[in-house]
């Protein structure tokens, strides 16, 4: 039961108890991680997959999480399309040459996953080998977060470049979208052909959008991958960040579930997107720099929002914060564990 | 009327057509502020009454907007809690040493709005000896906004420092949220004391925040600043960004109205936050950045969100992008006073 639990609660089907996983529960909260980051780059270590695999377990051998999560940073498929980056610390990844026009666009190179990243399906194989027991989960950059790290070069609160494209050519914003969508189709293909048990489209910046520009711009897109992903017949999962208003419009995704940050309880999110939809999150990641009651008593929060205890994979509501005390994420998933099991 | 415009759209009352201003209508678009700034830091422009009531007249001169807005800087006041800030070019405030604990907040000093903001007076009282037609609106950083600032140090998308201090202490959280409030009523006394006609409270970056934390600890203290000023009868606008999870509890803020962005279409949100509150807003600055005919698209679609044309104050989702032409400015206000006018 234990292997199946997280695809079970995306499917809507009955638990043992609540899943629990937690987005960079591989990073630097962790001491193995920021050893081997004093001898590799980030990079160096996704395109090993050796590396890559000792990562995404060592979470796994110090908690009891459901699943492991593929170690890969989602701008990692960029290299296929061509384009030069680097991912800087306390920056995330910045590309050289931004994507602002249309012969931008054009210039992008055809990608192809077993050309430009079979170290990540390397990396699924190897974890597979050496974890009996719990899945791992694939994942890749949404569009419209891929496309504005594009064309800003580099995160970026108000994406003025990107909202200036999409105002002004909004054929161009267009053009781009569908290279990342094709791209991302084929990147997350090769992590099923691996052995990826689930996988979760990370559009983490998408909340910056109104309501009308992700229904005529981003909607298609999204769906797009989802359909396209649908015939294989493992579970999806669609993440964003400060996208309340968008709620109705990421219910028509295609997802089998949504990742929800920590701005609104679960409880609210159910009642707006219906029931057939799994929900994923989504404790602050801020209240594990507390202590051990604060953690209980905002995770009971959680739990409390979905009494039916079904269709709820547990998670932050963000990534691990690296300031986190590795004893307040043990406790938490034990937690979760125990009051997470449905009632008879 | 056209005095009137704003201050009657805020309280609901019938106007001659829809009033707009825009925020930062004053600012890095317009070359004559560009010119000053070449002479002056901001700081310096903000404290000197005569060169703020000139910086505020220049968007009145070219344009027909129907209020102009008291050149400042959320951050003036921290000076007379003895703190000690800059402000960086493409940085924003940037406070010497972080407010992050119990014995900082302890150290901080009695704020006086005549002692240690009195220049923010004089700029209203010599714009209305300048501007005989059209009034001035007042404003301050809500309570959330700045403790941020004074926690973090500086702007931050994710604020970590802050969400910590929520959760470990959240006593010291709450008594620094209660001096800020404190100074925050004296602030915009002075500014009514002047002859400001409205006031908005930006509390910009309060979206971050759960709808948990905002009940619990930022309901309180927002109250409580307009409590304090509704004796005086002048209209009150509270200001926030990626806020759509807390509509309902921006609702019960006493505000007269709610600064929406550009994230969610105001006919929505009038459904979620009743008849009683005038709505402003919600053009994406963005949209500035491309052609005049979309510049109208967008305009009208605004416009069309509150087809009864009363209760609403034309603006952007958030402040004038430096990059914007000022042609595009002018015509979005002659088309708001053209297509915001009251059918019979």
């Amino acid at each position: 039961m234990r292997r199946d639990r997280l695809v079970r609660a995306l499917r809507g089907e009955p638990t043992d108890t609540t899943p629990i996983w937690l987005m960079r529960q591989a990073g630097r909260h962790l001491p193995g991680y920021r050893e081997l980051r004093q001898q590799h780059p980030i990079l160096e270590i996704a395109r090993d997959p050796e590396l890559a695999a000792e990562v995404t377990l060592e979470p796994l051998r110090r908690y009891d999480v459901d699943a492991g999560v593929v170690f890969a940073d989602i701008s990692l498929p960029f290299a296929g399309l061509g384009l030069d980056f680097s991912i800087d610390p306390g920056i995330g990844p910045v590309v050289a040459r931004p994507v602002r026009t249309r012969a931008d666009v054009e210039a992008l190179q055809a990608f192809s996953a077993t050309r430009d990243v079979p170290f990540v399906g390397g990396a699924i194989e190897r974890f597979l080998e050496l974890e009996a027991e719990r899945p791992i989960l694939g994942f890749a950059g949404g569009p419209f977060t891929l496309a504005s790290y594009l064309i800003e070069g580099r995160a970026s609160r108000d994406l003025p470049e990107t909202k200036r494209l999409l105002y002004a050519e909004p054929a161009t914003f267009d053009r781009l979208l569908d290279r990342l969508t094709e791209m991302t189709i084929e990147y997350l293909r090769l992590q099923l052909d691996h052995g990826a048990a689930a996988l979760q489209l990370f559009d983490t910046w998408v909340g910056a959008v109104s309501a009308r520009t992700f229904e005529r711009h981003l909607l298609g897109p999204v769906r797009a991958i989802f359909d396209a992903l649908r015939p294989r017949g493992r579970p999806t999962i669609y993440f964003s960040t400060g996208s309340s208003h968008l709620l109705e419009l990421l219910a028509r995704t295609g997802a089998d579930a949504l990742g929800v940050d920590a701005r609104e309880p679960l409880g609210a999110v159910r009642r707006r997107v219906g029931p057939s939809l799994a929900l994923q999150g989504n404790l602050d990641p801020a209240a594990l720099l507390a202590g051990p009651e604060v953690v209980r008593r905002e995770a009971a929060a959680v739990l409390a929002e979905l009494p039916e205890r079904r269709s709820h994979v547990f998670n932050l509501g963000h990534g691990v914060l690296p300031e986190t005390d590795p004893e307040r994420v043990g406790e938490l998933v034990r937690f979760v564990h125990e009051a997470g099991v449905p009632r008879r």
